[in-house]
């Protein structure tokens, strides 16, 4: 299926959840979520969903031609009030309940929105304006074929950067943390990555403890943990992976304690990877794993929730963990990532990408989780 | 001046405004604006800015470590649910009236807010909530010599990047804009920039015409436009620059119609760099370069505004175009970028980041203006 059609059915479907909600329209302003729902790329546009098929797609004159590359199957409207004039052309074809994305739109745009639709309606009946939530991004959390595909490129990107790194030895003892990410950085994108996924994690030494730690001019010592959790995005899509190695050299070993965690978070990896079904609560899946840091006495090194869907955003639903509600589906997208974290020693985060599916997930992120002394 | 006074002599200047305004307190939930208000770089943050100075400083537990480096001197607080944790401590400190970002917080995070005021009122008052509009925004829009030398070195980085990608011949017929903007984004981050300033654009041949143009599988070819908009972020800043130059080779020379519309457009690149002073009204500094451009016929080849403000942001305050409003500041850093794109054909567009100074802007982008043949 070629992207203008995959674009459009996947419209269908939430024409079909417009409908059922009594709406005339879905005014879609997420960018994301407009990206997803015609394919276009720019940094500005937005959709007009009608429930009777007379879609409109605004931009502003930046976008014209590229809208008509990438979107020919629906209305364009080049408007440099792009939002406005989208309300005025529902007005005008006489929508009375229109939906919108109350997460996304902030407070003065929604006032905005308001006095528009007040102006338009000339007197008339002004249409009431109702959320959908988050419609678009139920829709997007379980993920179509070519959004695995993107995925798999996305994640076999990550894992060769890697590969590269390592075996050229840019991992090594006297290096800092910054050479790393950047290096890391700059190999992804002469790989064909977009850009990296979200700003590298490398973190050595007593900074692998920090869980979001921003690499510095930390120098890699010989025996420290390195953890790196990066990830590269291919077409829109994000990839999302993390290791934890030793670093070695002439006397680098991994001591006991860094054994002893990094088995434990490697186990709890494969436990929450295991659990990942369909039909599978999320915080069942977040306990499968979370159990067995705490069995271990290190609960409360976890700081974290297990894991997140990911896609055109890095974090997007669902969210696995101890606040998290809903169930696993065929075809989500999503993390696996239990850490421990010793403050003021260090720590250790395993990560994958997986596709969960009726039976084994796909697994995405393919490189070892082997404890490795590099 | 140490980052973190100078993070505390700007939220000096926005209590100043907040006390004009009549509030007790502002809740800075723009992820930038808290970066500017504390120096916190994470990517979970708020701050309760209190009239009384005893200010709150909220993120989640990822953060601790970095919050505890970053923000010394202000109270911290770890919430998983920061803003409604912040609100509740505003609450319980007797504040009356509240100021929020309404350009900011979306519609479901103002209602959740106003859930989590009235709960925590228990029966008592509840606080009023006011938009402070952009009140922080307004206060980046002039930056300070720390800004002004983040964004020297993040011009530096695009400058030097563009440099060297020239001199080893990377800019040459036969190869790909794709292969191009991917080497630029790596060379920026290896000479330390963190990121590419947003999604490169580089443009041949007649998708030179296109003031947006994605890079993709086109070819570079002799005697065509090549038209490269990027920048470097730096600390968190951003440059932005573009220049178009044309493909040389054997045979390739400028033509007549290239070489016109590049005159005309330098032209008014400079009438507008020169119309830079303080005071001066930005509709009129957008005429300046435009009036150049429409006595030569082209008008109507010349689609956008002028330039934008630049710092934490890409694109920020003060607009410079037909429908902007104000007058420009000594420390504004802004971009001016007229083009002309004739469809089909090509396009120029010539863009510099600049400082407004007493007197002279100082120029941040300092590669070369001319009209080269590479």
């Amino acid at each position: 299926m070629n992207p203008v059609s995959r674009a459009a059915e996947r419209r269908e479907r939430l024409r079909a959840t417009a409908a059922e909600r009594g709406l005339d329209a879905v005014l879609v302003t997420n960018l994301l979520n407009v990206r997803y729902l015609t394919g276009f790329t720019g940094s500005n546009g937005a959709l007009l969903l009608r429930t009777d098929g007379a879609d409109v797609f605004g931009t502003d004159g930046r976008y014209t031609t590229q809208a008509g590359a990438q979107v020919p199957d629906v209305e364009l409207l080049v408007d440099r009030g792009t939002v406005g004039a989208l309300a005025r052309a529902a007005v005008r074809r006489g929508a009375g309940r229109i939906g919108y994305e109350s997460h996304h739109l902030t407070v003065d745009a929604l006032r905005a929105l308001e006095r528009v639709l007040a102006d338009a309606a000339e007197g008339g009946t002004v249409p009431e304006l109702t959320s959908v939530r988050r419609a678009v991004e139920d829709q997007r959390a379980i993920k179509d074929d070519a959004e695995i595909d993107a995925l798999r490129r996305a994640c076999a990107v990550a894992d060769a950067a890697l590969a590269e790194l390592a075996a050229e030895g840019a991992l090594r003892p006297g290096r800092t943390e910054l050479q790393v990410s950047r290096e890391l950085d700059a190999r992804m994108l002469a790989m064909g990555a977009e850009a990296p996924s979200f700003e590298t994690i490398v973190a050595t030494g007593a900074n692998s403890a920090i869980p979001h730690h921003r690499p510095d001019a930390t120098v890699l010592r010989e025996g420290d943990f390195l953890k790196l959790d990066f990830g590269a995005t291919v077409d829109g899509y994000h990839s999302d992976m993390t290791r934890t190695v030793v670093l070695g050299g002439p006397h680098g070993t991994a001591a006991d304690w860094q054994r002893e965690i990094y088995e434990l978070v490697a186990a709890a990896q494969a436990a929450g990877r295991a659990a990942l079904a369909v039909g599978a609560d999320v915080v069942q899946v977040d306990a499968a794993a979370r159990d067995v840091i705490a069995a271990a006495g290190h609960g409360e090194h976890f700081t974290h929730g297990l894991g997140h869907g990911v896609g055109l955003e890095i974090h997007e639903a669902p969210g696995i963990g101890q606040l998290g509600a809903g169930t696993l589906a065929a075809g989500m997208a999503v993390t696996v990532e239990p850490g421990v974290y010793l403050p003021g020693h260090g720590g250790v985060r395993i990560e994958d990408t997986l596709v969960v599916m009726d039976g084994e997930p796909e697994l995405l992120t393919l490189t070892s989780k082997e404890l490795l002394v590099l």
